[in-house]
């Protein structure tokens, strides 16, 4: 493997001083790219991008030959883990994700198997040596998975949703078998992490995408306990190099402290929270990443630039902090404004 | 008027020791009860209900009927007020409600009039001196407008939407325009609520449905600085007693202290929030009202009691907290499940 050219995000991730903020974007290698949604269209389906580890790493590699980014995230999707069980993942143009057989009893939950990542989900370790090879130690690559709550809350609905009401259902009257789901999803998710780790990956950041919509409670005993031990079980260390964890966590704002408490080394923010209160609150032990809007990008350079300004200003000087988007980029966006983003990035940290 | 033999809920609001937590539900009224369905089924449209005082104020009085509720809430919806700004509001049955004539351009903002009460939303003010009328002093009545933001989303995207891609492009690209809009709706608003003071209503509740969906910098921009404006212009004292204002936030609960300073008596809290931490952060200057997950009520008497509990022993001993879901109940809930649910917060709270 080449040494590593520009190591400022992992730097960054874990409080060490940089020269300027480092800074990606969720969802960066995919439709609001032109060269992409060419690619697409040839390939007809997006799981068909996905499992073929040549133009996964094709994918990955597009956005960095427009913008000056500081990590490549890994091309794939949080529901392969779901799908390698045997849930049959499938996706419907302008509806998202779906599975053939949802859960629905717990004889279903009870019939599933614990993946084995090197045999059910060979085609994303291919994609991550490939990309890693391919970046040729340009920047750190970013491996990822879903937290077991999120995951188990697509099972349960077999789509995304906007009350999750069947899985609350399963929370609230039988909350054990939800829990065996939860184990299963998390030993799954260890092996699959750390097989990406062991492939290449130089960054783990897990999506909790659902993790906002439980209650407090509710919160900590079905998708805080199980990324804690997630974590716990993670390589930290691989070729004489830590290997920083993010959680990313929507609509986690009310929760830094608990968040923080996982055991991860940065935490992913949404553009509800302020960052000079998040730092205020947990900036002593974690590194924050985040958290412009991605709405923002649909205006002109003139707000992109002052809202560039305002997040850093807000973060304050010193270390520990990764610029990113509150959420995926959306596909209407103009890349021209993205270049206009990560550029400001750049040049207003380093003032 | 008759005196007011229940007053539990407004003591709770202002901080006043009771006997017990009060406790009432928002979307009381409505779709999860079997007398209001049948209603509905012979008025044909929701907004026919709206329009008609008689038949709000049967509706809102059905669930007193049914369970020991602390408070009564007009039966009406917070898009009355751009319907009568002429924006033409219908509602589709499963898709929410819609406007015939979006805001689109500038000049559909110029061209808008302050709203003025008495003559334009005559019916609701009918609704609630018929509401009053008909309580004769069993609780109090608690009147709602929605929060000039929230309105100015739905006016933009023209129904409910899951990004308010189009709003957010105001926000950025034309701020000035935006900030036209929210102008002439707070004073619509507060217009809107002292003429509900002054018809009966006893409690207001300002409901920031969409504010939550903002950046930091944003909310306090384009949210908060208008319900500030308008609790600083609503009637504070009318017939002799304190009209406590409660300001509901979703996802709010990152901005608990700005929320504190808008002037408002009670926060309105979704589940995310911890009320014992809420209560910390800013239970010295207000109320607290919340904030069980409706999905709960969905289990069954068991997990409804325990909940409930839990909810009471984070928010601890000692005046200042209203009991309430976190949002509105869903429609598919069980009445029996609900008359648990109350009852349970009157047991446990007297303990």
């Amino acid at each position: 493997m080449s040494a590593l050219k520009n190591d400022c995000l992992l730097k960054s991730l874990l409080k060490e001083p940089t020269s300027r903020t480092p800074v990606w974007m969720m969802r960066q290698a995919g439709r609001h790219l032109p060269e992409y949604r060419k690619l697409r269209r040839q390939a007809g389906d997006f799981m068909s991008l996905c499992r073929d580890p040549e133009l996964a790493c094709e994918i990955a590699m597009q956005p960095l030959l427009r913008y000056k980014l500081d990590g490549a995230i890994l091309f794939s999707d949080i529901l392969t883990v779901p799908d390698a069980m045997g849930l049959g993942l499938y996706f419907v143009e302008g509806e998202g994700p779906k599975f053939r057989k949802p859960l629905r009893t717990e004889r279903d939950v009870e019939s599933l198997s614990v993946i084995n990542s090197k045999v059910d989900l060979t085609y994303v370790l291919e994609a991550v040596s490939l990309t890693r090879k391919e970046l040729d130690g340009s920047v750190p690559l970013i491996g990822f998975a879903g937290s077991p709550w999120t995951l188990a809350a697509y099972m349960i609905e077999g789509k995304s949703s906007r009350d999750f009401a069947r899985t609350k259902t399963w929370l609230y009257q039988h909350p054990e078998i939800l829990h065996q789901l939860l184990q299963k999803l998390t030993l799954s998710v260890v092996d699959y992490l750390n097989a990406q780790i062991c492939s290449g990956a130089q960054v783990i950041q897990i999506f909790d995408t659902w993790g906002g919509i439980l209650s407090d409670f509710a919160y900590e005993e079905f998708s805080l306990a199980y990324t804690r031990e997630i974590i716990t079980n993670l390589i930290s260390r691989h070729n004489d190099r830590e290997v920083p964890i993010v959680l990313f966590t929507k609509s986690g704002g009310n929760w830094l402290e608990k968040i923080a408490s996982s055991g991860c080394n940065a935490i992913g923010l949404d553009w509800t929270v302020s960052l000079r209160e998040a730092r205020r609150r947990v900036g002593a032990a974690v590194a924050l990443q985040g958290n412009m809007d991605p709405a923002v990008l649909r205006s002109n350079p003139e707000s992109i630039e002052l809202e560039v300004q305002r997040i850093l200003h807000s973060y304050g000087s010193g270390s520990g902090h990764v610029f990113n988007l509150g959420h995926g980029i959306t596909p209407d966006i103009d890349p021209r404004n993205v270049a206009v983003f990560v550029e400001a990035v750049h040049r207003y940290s380093r003032d």
